[in-house]
């Protein structure tokens, strides 16, 4: 068997020992452990990078704890409006699509317009009549109602503050960039990153983040690396993050760890941007660098054990 | 005086001279002249870049015979959807809008949104919601209405078939991808781009393409270069053009010349990619290529005549 290698994340922030329970902890490992599980499956089976990603996004989305498809914190309206992208490395073809809102797997809907709309980016109430046509599973807000996520959006809906996940909950200090992304590479060579968002509590105005767009928040090429952000994503758009690590390679010939660290400890933290992000080469190197206190991740090389952490 | 530099596009494609009226043409001169004016006024002056290319774009928004702001094209559902990014070379700072339907001059809106939101990317009705609030221009259905647009539209409407603004038309083989922007250099050494589009005709779904998108269709930093993108989106997307010719002057070393060259005539061609790019960078070297036979483009260098180009 040719090896290969998948990492997972469900998001960044300031996610501290002494803040979490050891239920809760335990919850968080279990959700990691079915989407890398879910994910290497495929891989193990010779089956492809893109199919292992997207059943790996799959699975977290249907977790309530990740902010993503079920458990997607609330929009200053009291809605739903989750965004995701997926991206192919061998073909470079690409599916996103922002502000969704009935969409029960925002990253499977990714998946179909980068294969079935002629387009790469279909956002809004029309991106779920194109679901509808595709006979892809919709979901009524009832399925996407969480207490902690209601009680989230309670605190702060009469102000014009939103919150990064949690970011600034005063009485624990935590911040927490809610996303969740994979990125694997397959026993053929190919590489794919796939990453999928609920967005940011009580936000407003149909704000986009780094998300759904190709280049910032997903990018995956055989060429150098496939790559799934989580952070502030204003910040990650501005860097072009995951292109920047993948050109990076390509014309500064750095290593992909070099280019990672570059990218998440020296230039973003120079810009005031927290977050992090999950990266892999066609050689299965595994680098998953953030600059935040803590970020949920899960990785595994074929042959050896899954790793699963959540602090520095 | 320091030097300046400036240009302009309004779309490239299958702009054939034998095609075209000699009135038809001294129009299209006279909406390239007017904006680049409007640019090179502020910059003449000492003003901004930033200021210099937002100017610049409502000029050829306000300009109905190119795809953006008034003249922009129909949708399936027969309405206008329009797109638009800026960015500030010297803060990296950036505004997007997707997908709004009511606003006069949606770069202005990108502008607002880049310097009061505390986001980047805003899209859809609740954009406008954010339009509205800030007291931006907004303006109904009829002012977006023109009679040639429409007739392009009742050609299509009835089919699957979307139109990249002129594209496929039978009778003349016309294919135009209609997009306007502008890439400034001003006097204190400072780039901006600023890119806008009413998208495709008979465009469904919420289809978004690359110029809205910070990295594809626009990108500027005072360390390489400021670029304004108009071509098949979905591509330009996938190659994440503006940003990709950055990287290669910053990381691989190249020229500008260089780096437009590769990307626009080599690149993009072996994808299949039709379109071209405005680049301007820090020295006040100007590009302008195209695969195409032709681009709607303008451009000055301070001290030197306009040059005002459709063909090849």
């Amino acid at each position: 068997m040719k090896k290969y290698a998948i990492a997972i994340h469900g998001g960044a922030g300031t996610i501290l020992r002494h803040l979490m329970t050891a239920e809760k902890e335990m919850q968080y490992h279990q959700g990691l452990l079915d989407a890398i599980t879910a994910g290497e499956l495929i891989l193990n089976k010779g089956g492809s990078s893109l199919d292992a990603v997207e059943a790996a996004v799959i699975s977290l989305e249907n977790f309530s704890l990740f902010n993503a498809g079920k458990g997607s914190v609330f929009t200053h309206k009291g809605m739903h409006e989750m965004d995701a992208s997926i991206m192919d490395g061998l073909t470079l073809e690409a599916g996103a699509v922002s502000c969704v809102s009935h969409v029960k797997n925002p990253i499977h809907l990714a998946r179909i317009i980068k294969e079935k709309s002629g387009h790469v980016f279909l956002s809004g109430l029309d991106a779920e009549d194109f679901a509808y046509q595709m006979g892809i599973e919709l979901a009524g807000d009832e399925y996407f109602y969480t207490q902690e996520r209601f009680d989230q959006w309670q605190e702060v809906k009469d102000s014009d503050t939103y919150q990064l996940d949690h970011s600034d909950k005063k009485e624990t200090g935590e911040k927490k960039f809610g996303t969740v992304g994979c990125v694997a590479l397959d026993q053929h060579g190919n590489l794919a990153a796939a990453t999928s968002t609920g967005g940011m509590t009580n936000k407003r105005f149909g704000r986009v983040g780094d998300s759904p767009m190709i280049g910032a928040g997903t990018y995956a090429n055989n060429k150098t690396c496939a790559i799934s952000c989580t952070g502030h994503g204003e910040f990650f758009i501005r860097a072009v993050v995951a292109y920047d690590i993948s050109c990076l390679i390509e014309y500064k010939g750095l290593s992909l760890k070099e280019a990672c660290d570059f990218v998440v400890k020296d230039k973003l933290v120079k810009m005031g941007a927290e977050g992090g992000l999950i990266a892999i080469d066609a050689y299965g190197n595994i680098e998953l660098p953030f600059n935040t206190p803590g970020m949920y991740r899960a990785w595994k090389n074929s042959g050896e054990e899954t790793k699963l952490r959540i602090y520095e």
